[in-house]
């Protein structure tokens, strides 16, 4: 092949894109399509809220500005907030102690100026994003060091004062906020990159880096994240870790318990572990540090993370394509995983009725319509001639065989940013619909879908909507139902359903999302007795006093 | 590019190898270039020698021809055998019941015909495949079910009857051996696949399957384990777990710890914990499966293993370089991490001193000579035109260069086995040198060599050869030194110096091999001593008698 045809190959390639390929047969320039359609009306907004978590979302402190002092105050929260956690689901509190006022001046005098007692200010860090769970903590903490957390978890472990570990506050099943009072431990000023080696790739740094700024950072070092997802622009690496996030990456940098090399992570008793090793290969004990990998900060607060990362690739093209049935969509991941191989970096799956909520409530267009499914598939390798050639190939099968319908690929980085918005805004867009109730499930891949069929047959016209998407190639299903509100006869006709469902096919009830507070009475539909038995054990050897994110992930040992 | 073009590259390609770049500058084919210089003395040899674990090792039992029965003998071992454990180290045997004639009973009961107490039969399992530590089991159990382990363990922790959890026994640090009269619990008939997914690509299967059974099974549906190692042809998977074993693949498919899904482990009461999830994603609690992983059978007994594993590539190929400095073979690395990218599946290394072992007592020759350092690079790819290219583009990259001065491709499996066959052999040659000294060290790569160097320079005649070699992409070092026979004064000179020098570049002082019997008291070197403390805690809730693999892995509580 000689320059010149490279070359050629590759300007056709970019633009190509796949309007009815049957219906005309013929290739089209993307931006002549994407002119002559408008369909792209994405490129209007300001590229940072294509791929951002959802700017509605309670804001983030950072810096020092925002700081509050003073007593304790007892001020009512406003009726119109969301509803206490403790009243909708009924929780007990467990006899821990009450802050005092020689609490506050033991943090003041610790950490000063970081000690945050304003109702107003405390406010987003006591509701969660989704607006579904509310605690009533009366302080939060700001440490900058694993020293300062070492004092603080020491002294509450004294005084049996519960704390909640907080990264970017973006956990879906209630897991990182308070559920009554416990002092919120935010991880937002340990904020620092410690080490990066560009020979071995491995990143050292605190627990609050928002992971989008760590991924920037890496970027202009050519290397990248091994993972990713659509609260990148928020959440705090040590809150991923701390949930085992899983994420868009997955599939082909896999899970945290590979790429996560070493933590730091201070126990209940203020003890510092520090296993924040940077090698690839450490045979010398018992692997600590998977117990904190998502463990949900109910048996340590994690201070630092080290982590190996790939090197950013040379080329990324994203398909957006559209099938005619579920069956299609799995036969294109087969096809697609032989024929793509070692340059497939994500397999994602919508059903039309969740790109229709995107549509509806972010007004996002879709450069594909018409199909009751769409996958969007990534590559990424090291040499863009040969990835196009494979994506090419791929995509002339996966049309001439009638497995895909309709697609479009984008090669340029603003419109792959636009693309991956119409699958990572799906959960800002069902927030708009109303009252969500969220699943997040393993299921072997055939099975899939079934469960959202079956799910809709059962809810009828009971639910709003009931969609399903997402990471099909990790066998990854967002089961989401929603409502005009709240309903606990809606509840009851979904649960234990889903998990039943679920179990029957040996799936998991938490795929990625944990169990936090929400779902920790469900484990038994995933874990045997004596595994969440010895979970129990472990919990009580690490924190006997159960300080560390009470009412959390385990249900009360009996 | 035009289908006759891409051929003729391939042939081209296919058939090139690198003679003296500099000295003549043009391509001669393979198969030349080997019969001209007669090199490939391993052709004459059984392809099954070439990968094979070395067959001077001791055997493994396999079906119930050799089986033994009878009273428990009191035979003393033959004085020319291997020195025994607790002898050559002063080891006080710990206060664990002695085998009766009514726990005999008990076994033969419950697994009868499966029970082996003849002493001739018991003694290569008692011994470590390096022969250099010696227990004295006088009883080895074959159970084929996690049902039957279970009862094992439940009796044995009742009375207090301490065990050896045994795979293929091809540990390198006295793990898997017994220190005193432990029962060997062999893995051996617990050797039965349970399923397969070929749209997910996860094997179930029981412990005991050796690994290169499951590779072949696995290679005729299209997939390949995530794993491959020189021991491929004793050692079991179970064992693989337990150890978190490394290996040639890690580079690519990432460690154990990501690949394995779900384990089945007997605990030391006898409960079966069944986590044998065949899921990507499971985030339901802690994970309790990596708390076995890596624990050496001193905290469950591994009975089945549910494994990721990928698709076998299209497109293999294997490169030998020579370089003339270790700095070379830095370079060399980044150069193919960036030009080779997703298709780079293996990057070893190994010195002048250990290929003329290998060329000396094993009758190999490589294909390139005259160079202090030589690397292996494997590539795995999904079009073997493309990778191909990609390959060819680094290897003039790196010769135009100076990196590299020599060098030769394989591309057939054939060659590709007997080129692997001079890295994967290294072990076995030196055990033909004499007294073997171990070390397997994780260091940062630009250290790795030093180690070396200063341990050469610290020993000078005092030892017999000090060589190097290892998994260069994972940081991972070999330090192997031999003598003509084991000497206190030269163990002296070694240790704490190596272990020492490693600590000093936070290093681990063992990458891949595990602690074992020899290493455990050496941990504090990698670990700090609130982790040991933590890791003994562990090890007391779930074996609290201490019943299993005893004298292992972690040093006494104080």
């Amino acid at each position: 092949m000689t320059v010149s045809s490279l070359v050629q190959l590759r300007l056709v390639w970019c633009c190509w894109t796949l309007p009815r390929w049957q219906m005309n047969g013929h290739k089209r320039p993307l931006a002549m399509w994407t002119s002559a359609t408008a369909q792209w009306t994405l490129k209007q907004k300001k590229p940072a809220e294509l791929y951002r978590i959802p700017v509605s979302r309670p804001p983030i402190l950072s810096g020092t500005s925002l700081l509050g002092k003073g007593a304790l105050s007892t001020t009512s929260i406003s009726p119109k907030e969301v509803m206490l956690t403790s009243e909708r689901y009924g929780v007990q509190r467990l006899p821990f102690s009450h802050v005092s006022d020689s609490d506050l001046a033991f943090f003041e005098h610790l950490i000063p100026g970081r000690v945050i007692t304003d109702p107003d200010e405390l406010r987003p860090f006591n509701v969660d994003w989704l607006q579904s769970v509310r605690g009533c903590s009366k302080m939060l903490l700001r440490p900058r060091t694993a020293a300062e957390v070492s004092e603080i978890l020491r002294y509450c472990n004294k005084r049996k004062l519960a704390v909640n570990p907080q990264g970017g506050n973006t956990g879906l099943v209630g897991g990182s906020v308070p559920v009554f009072d416990e002092i919120i431990i935010s991880t937002a000023l340990m904020n620092q990159v410690i080490s990066f080696n560009n020979v071995s790739g491995i990143l050292v740094c605190q627990a609050g880096c928002i992971l989008e700024n760590l991924n920037q950072y890496l970027e202009e070092l050519d290397f990248i994240m091994p993972l990713d997802l659509g609260a990148k622009g928020s959440c705090h690496i040590g809150g991923n870790v701390a949930t085992n996030a899983g994420g868009l990456r997955l599939l082909r940098y896999g899970s945290l318990r590979g790429t996560v090399l070493g933590l730091e992570v201070v126990l209940a008793d203020g003890s510092i572990l520090n296993c924040l090793a940077s090698l690839r290969k450490d045979n010398t004990g018992y692997d600590l540090k998977q117990l904190f990998i998502g463990s949900e900060g109910t048996l340590g607060v994690i201070t630092a993370v080290s982590i190996l990362c790939p090197r950013k690739p040379k080329s990324v093209n994203l398909v957006f394509l559209g099938c005619q049935s579920f069956s299609q969509v799995l036969g294109t991941f087969t096809t697609c995983k032989g024929m793509l191989g070692e340059i497939l970096s994500a397999y994602e799956f919508m059903d039309d009725k969740c790109m229709k909520l995107v549509e509806n409530h972010l007004k996002l267009s879709k450069p594909v319509t018409g199909s009751p499914f769409y996958i969007l598939i990534e590559t990424s390798g090291s040499n863009s001639a040969h990835d196009e050639e494979k994506l090419t190939n791929f995509l002339e099968h996966v049309m001439a065989s009638g497995l895909v319908t309709d697609g479009t690929v984008a090669t340029e980085d603003k419109k792959i940013k636009m693309l991956w918005s119409l699958r990572e805004r799906i959960t800002e867009a069902l927030t708009h619909d109303g009252c969500v109730y969220k699943y997040d499930l393993s299921l072997p891949v055939e099975r899939l879908y079934d469960l959202v069929i079956d799910t809709r047959a059962r809810l009828g016209k009971t639910a709003k909507n009931v969609v399903g998407y997402g990471h099909l190639g990790d066998g990854n299903l967002h089961l989401n139902i929603t409502a005009e509100s709240y309903s606990h006869s809606l509840l009851n006709a979904i649960e234990p359903f889903v998990y039943e469902w679920t179990a029957q096919y040996n799936g998991s009830i938490s795929a990625e999302h944990g169990l936090g507070f929400k779902k920790k009475h469900y484990i038994q539909y995933s874990k045997p007795q004596e595994a969440v038995l010895l979970m129990q054990q472990v919990k009580a050897m690490l924190d006997p006093k159960g300080i560390l994110n009470p009412y959390k992930t385990l249900p009360a040992s009996s």
